[in-house]
């Protein structure tokens, strides 16, 4: 038997293990520091009561047999998957209830996807960005070029009309620098996958912080539906990251060698996948609900508010950083010409606060840094004070 | 952008498909016929009580920000990975925590195990099996072949030692079959994959139905962590067909070209995966509980009715069969020389009684059967007067 020989070229990723180990012994060695995270990648606020409601209702389903339900659609509920459709509807984007496939979170289709497309494809990739990218595109063995991006671009980078790829990763807004498209750069990105017969994956997961009027969907620019399947999660949208739900959506004009990508996906997930369970299902769709969505626009807000104080505090020093509006984060340039690491050590010594260092977000990441919203507001105006008085 | 050319491999297969409108066709057209489903292969039976509340219970901890639970761990929380390290225990068999994955379900991790093996290798997959395995590997472009088994091997096929294969499916109790392995035909595959240097993926969705004292584990064979992954599932053990919860086994002895499987599969997981729902890791930890036992047990024992009924017909009849015994399927040979579509259509019209073709699950399958014993005792009662009436 022999194994996947691509995962030899698999680098192995200890950033967060690192961030966690270092913050813990500056714990350990200065107990009497108030340590401040501003480094979570994760939601920390509780459930919009509407999703627990739906999905406790649910559970009750489950106990009688007149109520109980088994196997679920690969797909996803009818149901649900109108849910989003509506939702796309409500900021103006059309998506038909069938081109939404339900599934555990974007995570696995990001990854999942490239199930349907051959080894033999050049995969362009932002830098930085979520690793998971790179990393499931090592796994399947393809060639793996980047899009570079520092400030000059504002960490947009552009196509470059020179370089030929055939699949073509997007996040917006991005992760981890929080900068995101407007509908003149989605739509040369558009351009360029149809003139290079390119598909774009486009991961949505942060488009409901979006907040100035951007496309929150790729569907928003002309012709996508060509050349573009959209990749998303209620994880940011609704706080589900240990819930479980995403959506992918894969448009029916999407045809390549003759074959409806969509009929792709569908085989691929009726042959590796069983679709999502009927209580999560219940509390997604309870997201979309108009009290649903009042609910966890209150706990989106939130998350704003804390990154404008963040923003504040580097506006007011005159740090360079992207982010924090239509995200929950931000990137900041690192003072002093610091490293990320250096930046990440010089503020936990000085001010017990923790990031993250950009270095691990791919190499055009090294001299920046990433700070989160997902702190309470007590905690993230003190961090800002701290920093502040560091800085100034 | 190059499509995965392998799927024009795949063939579709729409057996359950045709046997609902073949269904359907015949209870419009005779409206008073009460049709009796014997084809279901989903539980029809409510989850166990302790289960739901283990759910509802979790649901609950969302709404809170003390309890709140966000991103779970990849490979599942230590209480569930406990839960059924002690499960194992409790039939004799020692697998650690840390080498138990908790997924959404053993189809994902059928599908997905393949990421960590190489395209260039050779699987076995018996015949007829579960369509699932057959198809994952179609899609990764692999040579398969198979192993045939018939009347002769009681639907247990056995090594030939003239064939070389790297990786290995066995489903036992089997999935259409219902015959399971016992111990020295394990010991045989065991040593056989340890001859080729080959991998067994063992399918053990149906092991809580085994009532003959048969393995219900791999790793109840000597030397099995050394060459076995076992997959394994909820959804018969607990009804969680639509609750979605299942676990693979990667034992730390496995290791191939150097490399631990188990740190392959981890590292699939941490990039293509995102961990289950915090609400149905507690409710898989309830099964497993000794009040959840005791439900859950309770279930299949009442299936275990309905296949024992459908069994005795058949001896009744002196009509060949496998299965009801270890299996909720009951796998009988289809009388008069039929194939399985005939005795399809001379079942449903003469009896108003559906089953599924044996065609559907391989080309073995032909001239077989598969009644299943997930309806209720009445119903099943019922069919079985009414098949008795036909073939006496």
């Amino acid at each position: 038997m022999k194994i996947n020989s691509n995962f030899n070229n698999l680098v192995p990723n200890y950033l967060f293990a690192d961030v966690s180990r270092l913050t813990n012994e500056f714990i350990a060695a200065n107990p009497d520091k108030n340590v401040i995270r501003l480094g979570i990648g994760d939601v920390t606020l509780p459930l919009a009561p509407v999703v627990v409601d739906a999905m406790k209702k649910a559970c009750d389903d489950f106990l009688h047999q007149s109520t109980f339900k088994g196997y679920p659609e690969y797909e996803g509920y009818d149901f649900a998957r109108s849910a989003v459709s509506d939702y796309y509807q409500s900021f103006g984007v059309i998506v038909q209830p069938d081109e939404v496939f339900i599934s555990d979170g974007a995570k696995s289709d990001c990854g999942n996807i490239g199930d349907i497309f051959s080894q033999d494809n050049t995969v362009l990739i932002p830098d930085p960005v979520y690793p998971v990218y790179v990393d499931a595109n090592i796994m399947a063995g393809r060639n793996i070029i980047y899009a570079p991006s520092g400030e000059s671009e504002h960490f947009l980078p552009m196509p470059n009309k020179k370089i030929k790829a055939d699949i073509i990763y997007l996040c917006s807004p991005n992760n981890p620098t929080g900068a995101a498209y407007n509908k003149e750069q989605l739509t040369e990105w558009v351009n360029y996958a149809l003139e290079n017969d390119a598909i774009i994956l486009y991961d949505a997961a942060y488009e409901a912080f979006i907040s100035e009027g951007l496309p929150r969907s790729i569907y928003a620019v002309e012709n996508a539906r060509y050349c573009a399947i959209e990749l998303c999660s209620l994880s940011k949208t609704a706080g589900f990251t240990g819930v479980r739900c995403g959506y992918t959506i894969v448009p029916h004009e999407l045809i390549r060698e003759g074959k409806k990508l969509h009929d792709l996906w569908y085989r691929r997930q009726a042959t590796k996948f069983n679709g999502v369970s009927w209580a999560v299902q219940c509390g997604a769709a309870a997201v979309f609900s108009p009290e649903g969505q009042r609910q966890c626009r209150s706990n989106i807000e939130y998350y704003h508010e804390n990154a404008a104080l963040i923003g504040s505090m580097l506006d007011e020093l005159g740090i360079y950083y992207t982010g924090g509006k239509n995200s929950p984060y931000i990137w900041m340039k690192c003072p002093f010409s610091m490293s990320g690491w250096e930046f990440f050590d010089y503020l936990l010594k000085n001010a017990a606060v923790v990031g993250t260092p950009g270095e691990g977000f791919g190499s055009c990441g090294n001299g920046f840094f990433r700070l989160t919203s997902f702190n309470s507001h007590e905690k993230t105006a003190e961090a800002v004070e701290r920093i502040k008085s560091l800085l100034s």
